[in-house]
């Protein structure tokens, strides 16, 4: 096929004015050999459900065949959508399959709710640092961005004032944090509910990681202490598998609704196979045992990481990391000397990845922090790279 | 969870606009049972590969599962790529692995493709009628619609004029047309790519019929005559099964890199494992036998329905019906003083659904045509469903 385009594209101004994809070019650097990638937000594939997933597929083409590979219900398989609303109502989330739309994985989620809440150049609140895949996600939509205040223990609702007018909503992983891997207190989640209704915003939760507890559960959901403005994104990707792109969405029908057409023109649907197959594990009792291996993965890969900083990072005090009670990540504070994304080729020059904390930012990017994860690399590899990561930084000092 | 909304939603003007879900419901009411229905665009589950597709969800499970359940490439797996490019080359289509990107459903590749080339406002040509769902995804992006122009074989490109400048794209679907079942002729292909050069607009080919043949292969595709300004859709849902979500995009590298952005924002990849799957059942040569199978049945439906039009329809000067040579659909014109829609609430009492074809217009609609589909409804109840129709539009003249 010729690429001699006599013709060239006319982008849209949107298309026109996506930046370069950060993220990509990094997890691609993460699959070479020899390296040790922090770098990844990927899940452990340890904790895939291999075998459960194969017989859900089994059974899928062999009791439903021509339901399982026809077109699905836009809105998400009724089989599915039951099984989740149990689910939430067991973690304390009062839920009716009505008030679940099923997506082709969260990331789905962060695009449509753009799409349905902005117009270009409407606000949409975000925390500093947030997570970049949902800015990507956001940016499709054209908005621009408030950001959250913050204090010591990170993002501070009660401290939002008349910058929140007219913001449309505010997007907010309260727990386990990506990219700090920190969780929001009870009352600082109250504090967000009281300024969302003093100045008319949404809340969209982002809560990708909630299972992933370490020790203990994480507080309530926002949306359990505010049903009526909150809107909530939940993912299949750490808890089952991220290949097979599934995530829903609770909220009020008429939010829902909304979700269900948007997707229903966007895409027709999400794939019915993947769907009836989770559907069917979870039936099964998949979680009642698989959540706990999972959360024993990720808790001996975190303690570790955290192990690893305590013994190699260089006593600074400009130097501090987080200490997450769940999730994927660490957030490493460097003196503010050091810039991350200038370090980043030294680091893959000693084989070691990171993403850069500037990736995170909606608006005013900070240079000298960087994000950890730790779930797909082994304990050994973990010392190792933190101890490489601990000489290239006291070698900047 | 509450549905009493203190807080209303504030929809962007997009969602605000959106209309009511008209296909939809009509697909609903087509699972009724005893209902005899033409309305829906579904392919038949007589052809769907299950046994392939089953041992094909075990191999990747079995041989990849760390891989098949990770995240995708967001242009799509390389062998997913190579296969197709292997299979587009064997169709006449020069292709390249990366002139693919791999979509979620082509539907989704009719949204990616209004959003990286329109802004609200821009113009895109459309063929009268056209595929319905197509509008709906480009609606997302708040375009208006051009027209082209028509005589009595259909859309005619040569009379294209003025109209045309500033046209971001002309959507085509030039073989077993949904919703009219017609193709267009080489000649006319060379015409349009004439236009599309004068008055500097893309041309979108959708080709998820091409395969779909009963006697002879259709025309070379526009894509092969003009590689340089043609983008191409195709469609995994018809020659595999629509409930995997899986369709590609070929164009030039310049334009499939830009997908392959824009996807990676909205929705990260189309889910791994059915990627992986349809890879295995083409490098198996399934096509190799399948696709013959596809088409027995699809026109052993399509004779079966001219005949019974043939049979019952009553002869009148202004009913006639197009002869697809190819695809799902029939297009039947009555008399202008019947509305299709009007007409609908009637047919459905009777047993009977069609599409009404005033939903298949961007611009100014026509109300006595109606578009019926033969695929998944048996041959015994075709020739039933038609005598109804008849009888029906009988009592009308």
């Amino acid at each position: 096929m010729s690429d001699t385009n006599t013709l060239r594209p006319a982008w849209s101004s949107m298309a026109a004015g996506l930046p370069e994809d950060v993220l990509g070019p990094i997890l691609a650097n993460g699959t070479k050999p020899g390296i040790i990638s922090f770098g990844g937000g990927l899940p452990s594939p340890e904790g895939f459900p291999t075998k459960e997933l194969e017989r859900a597929a089994e059974w899928c083409l062999e009791a439903m065949p021509k339901r399982a590979l026809q077109y699905s219900d836009p809105q998400g398989e009724p089989e599915l959508r039951a099984e989740i609303a149990k689910y939430e109502n067991g973690r304390g989330n009062p839920t009716d399959p009505d008030n679940v739309a099923v997506v082709t994985g969260s990331q789905q989620a962060l695009d449509l709710a753009a799409r349905i809440f902005v117009n270009p150049g409407d606000a949409i609140m975000v925390q500093r640092p947030t997570y970049v895949g949902a800015l990507e996600a956001f940016n499709l939509s054209q908005p621009r961005y408030v950001e959250m205040p913050e204090d010591e223990e990170g993002t501070a609702p009660a401290l939002i004032g008349d910058e929140a007018d007219g913001v449309k909503f505010a997007y907010i992983l309260a727990t386990f944090s990506n990219p700090t891997g920190r969780t929001m207190t009870v009352e600082r989640r109250k504090q967000l509910i009281e300024k969302a209704r003093e100045h008319r915003f949404w809340i969209v939760e982002d809560d990708p990681y909630g299972e992933l507890w370490y020790h203990r559960k994480p507080p309530v959901s926002i949306q359990s202490l505010a049903p009526d403005c909150t809107i909530r994104f939940c993912s299949f990707s750490k808890v089952l598998a991220p290949g097979m792109r599934l995530g829903y969405i609770t909220g009020p029908k008429e939010v829902i609704r909304m979700f269900a057409k948007a997707q229903s023109y966007a895409v027709l649907s999400t794939p019915c196979i993947t769907q009836l197959m989770a559907a069917k594990v979870m039936a099964d009792g998949l979680f009642s045992y698989h959540l706990d291996d999972i959360r024993r993965i990720y808790r001996a890969h975190a303690e570790a990481m955290l192990a690893a900083l305590d013994e190699f990072m260089p006593k600074h005090p400009g130097i501090s990391w987080t200490h997450p009670e769940g999730g994927m990540f660490i957030w490493l504070t460097l003196p503010e000397g050091i810039d991350t994304m200038k370090l980043l080729p030294e680091a893959i020059e000693q084989g070691l990845l990171y993403v850069p904390g500037s990736t995170f930012y909606g608006n005013s990017p900070e240079s000298h922090q960087m994000r950890l994860s730790f779930v797909t690399v082994s304990e050994e590899k973990i010392r190792e790279g933190v101890k490489r990561l601990a000489a290239l930084i006291s070698s900047k000092l």
